[in-house]
């Protein structure tokens, strides 16, 4: 995953990841993609708070946790605790693709499944399915797809259910069997990682970058939003992400998590950060990194780089008659 | 709940309601705001989804879901089911204050509850909480609040969990011991809940009216939203809610789920939306109803039906010269 | 001039066209593109208002007088006219080259030109080359070109100059001697001419039309002209001309003289007109005629008269929904 | 007229200031709000084109020419001359009421008056007070209101017509005898003049300003003009000011002159005119200069020099974290 910062090598210390566990989640799938346990330390937590928590108290370097999936859309609690506290910033991004196998133990068959467990979000991606090859199975939900495997593999005499609905890693560490691969009411599903640490590391730009902020409106009004996305638009910024988020305190009030195309050690990101400090009560920079699918984004003509450096040593020049005045 | 559509009170078949179950859910809540058992059937539904086909088979006459949450956000099973499938309409608002009642078996005590089912959204709303008074407490996930209470009162042996989170109603409903009442890390927190129906009947406006709409853009630029807002805003007509939700096929893709300030019987929303029509790819009207908390909006001048009517009958006296042109 | 109103061809009486005179002027060429003194009485007047005041007073059927200068902009007093007192349409456009001819009385020669008469805006429009032919000529204003190769003509002993700078057709009808023809400092240069008329007879749409139109912001702020232009791009309509013009009772209150591409009986100008009508405190149509170049416009997906109406339609569907709860 | 730049008074050498002449134009009377005859040499030139080209070449420190008229708009020779060729910058601003003299030779009458002279401009700004008072009186055009005065007071036997309409300063200059005063069909018009010298001293900012430029669009299309004026909007710079001007190849293509209000020493103006240098082909700076009037722009929250600052910062101590990285 070139561009994006790494633990110093050079350093004693084996570099600590905190990951939304257990074992074999999607989450750890995402996180072996930048590390493995040959060179770091991968420490499961229960919950996506938790896991982050742990970067913010410095009792890990980095964090892997799930932002977004293509079904359901963000995840919340990841932007919300992103959004709120000690400031954290992304540093990468990890795509999985999100397919599900149904196991079960030795002796269970597909046609006796009548009680399902996994996480309610796998569950939601898996509805249609379930209704076409288990009519009628019930939902037994899990605090993960991998919590339910491991129950069942736990030799517990009663897990209240017949099957796990879980990643395929997960089937194989746990020695489940296999009662259907593949399973997704949308075959092209995807969640995205994303690899978080304290500030002070800005992976260096790539030319496909996205850059990653929370904004609160100045106020309730369609004219607010207006003006927000004209920060973006009037410097050729493009978004590839935008969730509105209830603030949390009454109805009718949203923060926007965004994602836009580029680094913010480009001109016009700048110029977009500028515009919108001024115009919007609150601003969170959480982070420039290298997109996953290496898309460069398409740079409008009078946006690049250049552009700003040339309009900006014109109005120099501007001002520097008026200096001359000044200095005689 | 003035000017809400009401199934025919002549009609001799009593009104049947779908609505997110089991009994004792804050949805039942929102239901008793607007019938009662005395005068219409109340069908608890398993899932959101099931209460809403039932409406569309012609099963039930309205369903009662929860469309948004001021901690956690827009529904998503709600929205995306009201965006697909056979039309849909809303035709009512309902909020309801969304605060938890700890409660357990006789003989339990606070200091001895380790493990507390709920859903994971109402875990989600009083985590802070929990790790202030019960820290270490474990989440044993239920499929709604009510149904964690009633595995309690069923007097099922081993239900897994100590004590349930769930609604006031649902502790009393189940007859349990109450050993934390208003619990919720936000104490304003609320849940809206909707009426819904088949189209064929649109709520009278009251003049303090939402209109609930579904976008798709024309494509992922930033500038495709600014030209969707744009719709709105050249008419006056704010929002009061917007919620992008993924396409589902693929990550970047967007679609915009959006509460608008008035009623379709308004010229202004009417301009507004013929030009999401000429603009947009996909516009799903999703109704137009009166608000739960009566606030009416701000109009701008030059927004008013009046001038619309009397920028329109210019515009036809224009045209007007030419048809006489035309006759003579 | 296809699609031009022309007067009624059966009426007994010859229509009378009034023209900015005197005869010889470029005026008076746009004038031959539309009639001819064998179909109409040709009225040449001593300036644009009392032209356009004849068409008022319904003294004339028509008036002829320029509207805009490829070198020097719009021309105020037709502008000015046009917007205030009682309505007037126009009703076709004409354009005529602007190349002057600089002629004398036998016996003149080039060299010994030193005074030059011509009409302040001839004068301008020619001064590089009478730097550089006659370095030092000295202007004497004249209340028009052709005034000016009148009075050389009307054999007056001392006309106070040299030579005349005015049309060819002028050169010609006085029996003048040509000097210097093809002269001015932009060989391209083109006057815009527009037939006039009372309101009552539209020009039939073409396909390839222009609207006139003057209007005056809400207030003096940027932001009221971005909202003025926006009711056009909204609607897709380009225009093609904009003018600002001193309201005329103080400095820094403007009026924008325009024209946009399309004709009023098109949707996506009406939608325009009701926009304008609904946000500006002034709009004055002055007419939709044929443009004389024939161009027709670029018409964005979404503007088209058809998605107009489709869109329209769908609301009236919504809203039928409605009716229909009125009607039973 | 505070802050404006003025000739370093410690040369030896007298300022020389070039203006639109004769003698007794109301130019001459802007001309003495800034300087006099005792303290600089003051030289009146036949047009516009010719002050202007006397600073250009170094013959004048300064000129003083009309820029905008309440009653027929911005002065077309002195925009565009200032528009092209070498660099000019607007130093100063003087506002001049405009009301006119109607003066004659000793022994004519107002009732005998028939004939009379003066600039076409003024004759356009009295002629309903013509229309009135002398019913059918004729127009002899004149090179400047005070070349009418001048030629009846030079004792010419046949000047050829009767009366001067010309400045009050003009009547008393040539010594005529005053028929009528205060001639004007608008009593509060008022003409802006303009203090011009060569590049290289900026008036310093007072708080009330303004900043004149030239700007090409990209194309004719609205969204062009559109894109320009929102790059004033997003920064909350007010226009006070705007004119198009023919391009001057052909009709269709504009040019705009525009007064925003506010100097380029001010950080709002400076990101104004770094997007238009990004977006525009052609940007052309004309001078930040005092208000004549004083009146102090209403700065918009977000738009003061600290918040530009300040959002400044902020963006680069996100950066900062990046350089750390490269220190390190």
């Amino acid at each position: 995953m070139a561009g994006t910062a790494r633990p110093d090598e050079g350093q004693a210390r084996r570099p600590r990841y905190a990951y939304l566990g257990p074992e074999g989640t999607f989450t750890q799938a995402a996180l072996l993609q930048v590390t493995s346990a040959d060179e770091a330390d991968l420490e499961p937590c229960s919950d996506v708070v938790t896991a982050l928590e742990r970067v913010r108290s410095g009792d890990a370097d980095f964090a892997v946790v799930p932002i977004e999936n293509s079904v359901e859309g963000g995840v919340n609690v990841t932007l919300d605790t992103l959004s709120t506290g000690a400031p954290l910033v992304i540093v990468g991004e990890m795509l999985v693709p999100v397919t599900f196998t149904l196991c079960a133990r030795p002796g269970m068959t597909l046609e006796k499944v009548r009680r399902i467990s996994t996480h309610p979000h796998a569950w939601a991606q898996c509805r249609r399915w379930i209704t076409e090859h288990l009519d009628g199975a019930v939902h037994v939900p899990a605090t993960s797809t991998a919590a339910a495997a491991a129950l069942l593999a736990s030799g517990e005499p009663e897990p209240g259910f017949d099957a796990a609905l879980c990643s395929e890693l997960s089937a194989r560490q746990y020695g489940l069997e296999v009662l259907a691969a593949g399973v997704a009411d949308n075959p092209h599903a995807v969640t995205r990682f994303v690899l978080v640490a304290r500030p002070g590391r800005l992976p260096e730009p790539t030319g496909a970058d996205k850059t990653t902020l929370m904004v609160h409106l100045a106020d309730n009004e369609a004219g607010a939003l207006l003006n927000m996305l004209e920060q973006f638009a009037t410097r050729g910024v493009n978004l590839s992400r935008i969730e509105s988020r209830p603030i949390g305190d009454s109805l009718g009030r949203y923060s926007f998590s965004i994602d836009a195309e580029g680094h913010v050690a480009e001109e016009r990101v700048q110029a977009t950060l500028i515009g919108l400090h001024r115009v919007c009560p609150t601003v969170r920079f959480l982070g420039s990194y290298p997109r996953a699918d290496g898309q460069r984004p398409h740079v409008r003509p009078g946006t690049y780089d250049a552009d700003f450096r040339a309009a900006r040593e014109w109005v120099g020049s501007l001002l520097s008659g008026y200096s001359r005045v000044e200095g005689d």
